[in-house]
């Protein structure tokens, strides 16, 4: 018998919905607690990928490094969320680091273990497809944005798309992003220049606040409205 | 009983992998066939998606529209293929336009049956989650390299990822790409002066050669290499 605590983390996890408490009371027992400290990897770019990690609290930054070792953040993840399905799936190496930002606490499932609960229980992979497809939409639309939108929108559509997530997942201080002009240049690939005159752009008609280390939002709904415009694309 | 070609057709696509053949002619009465003209479309944009697409001969053209109507081909899928099963899986209107560029003869599969299909062959769930960690790992590629990657680089991956994609299914004379200027200017997002200065660049050191609405790939090794050259990033 599992601890109720488990079954509740695995709970609220979108790969196990539609799935009854007893099911997911068999896949606790397969599923590994680990603890994480801020600033330490669940997994490095291109190790072969054995495990996804099921994300009950705490914050990850998928990094991604360049050929010359440069580091670009792609994306940051907040609990409750999966990590790492990908490899799990493909046998392909890790395309990204995933790296603690806080204190993590997740479950790990390994390969085979995936693979048997999947074929007991396909829901699980119903939800995984639908995981993956909905992140397919999102990775689309940021493509679309980083091939049409200029500078100003991109940065607006970036901002507005970490601020979403933050909401969405009752984030504390939601509308306070943990980024700075240089993580925002990397995340771009536009220069420290241009992300320092778009904030202040932001900043002058009212709809951000940048601090040290942090970005404010104070108009979410104006920063939408500039994020969607893609001028005459 | 089914006819073998229908068998013969479904067996060839990834979604059905590894699955018995009894098991595809089971699936065979499911899956309704239907013949396209090239410049038909099979679904458009912002439309519900009610069905999924499995193209068993000829190419197709992944288009999309932004707010004032401009269209980008994002992609060309070249058959055997699976279009449209993010829709069937999310309930989100259809993300773009899917469009025969030639002749198509495709299997559709409606949400319901292959809701049911599934329960039944969870191993179709299995294939599908792993079509799309592999279409995400390409588009998160595509991102990294439209971030980060110069106009020169930017093309020389375009390009070699259509070559690639043509070599691998087969496609008769896959060195000759069907795409003109604007349609790369527009996949882009790069003026048609840089287009054009870049490829003559490539043409310069015999790596293509452009024609009216097509461009020969003459040497894909080099090619690779321009593609793969991310500079200080």
């Amino acid at each position: 018998m599992q601890s109720s605590q488990a079954i509740m983390d695995l709970q609220n996890q979108t790969l196990f919905a539609d799935l009854p408490e007893e099911t997911i009371q068999r896949i606790a027992q397969s599923a590994i607690l680990r603890h994480y400290s801020a600033g330490n990897a669940l997994f490095d770019q291109e190790e072969s990928g054995e495990a996804l990690y099921l994300i009950v609290s705490g914050e990850i930054g998928i990094e991604h490094y360049g050929a010359l070792g440069q580091e670009r953040v792609i994306n940051q993840m907040y609990a409750p969320c999966i990590v790492g399905e990908v490899a799990v799936l493909t046998h392909v190496p890790r395309t990204a680091t995933a790296r603690c930002l806080t204190a993590v606490r997740c479950y790990v499932i390994y390969r085979d273990i995936f693979k048997e609960l999947s074929r007991k229980y396909p829901q699980i992979l119903w939800n995984l497809a639908s995981i993956l497809a909905e992140r397919l939409t999102q990775t689309n639309r940021d493509l679309t944005m980083r091939t049409f939108a200029n500078a100003e929108t991109w940065i607006a559509y970036t901002l507005h798309s970490m601020f979403e997530e933050r909401h969405r997942k009752n984030v504390p201080k939601h509308n306070e992003l943990p980024v700075t002009h240089a993580d925002l240049a990397r995340r771009s690939g536009n220069s420290r220049e241009t992300i320092t005159r778009t904030l202040k752009k932001l900043e002058e008609v009212g709809v951000v606040k940048t601090h040290p280390r942090m970005i404010k939002i104070l108009n979410a709904e104006e920063l939408e409205a500039l994020a969607n415009d893609l001028g005459d694309f």
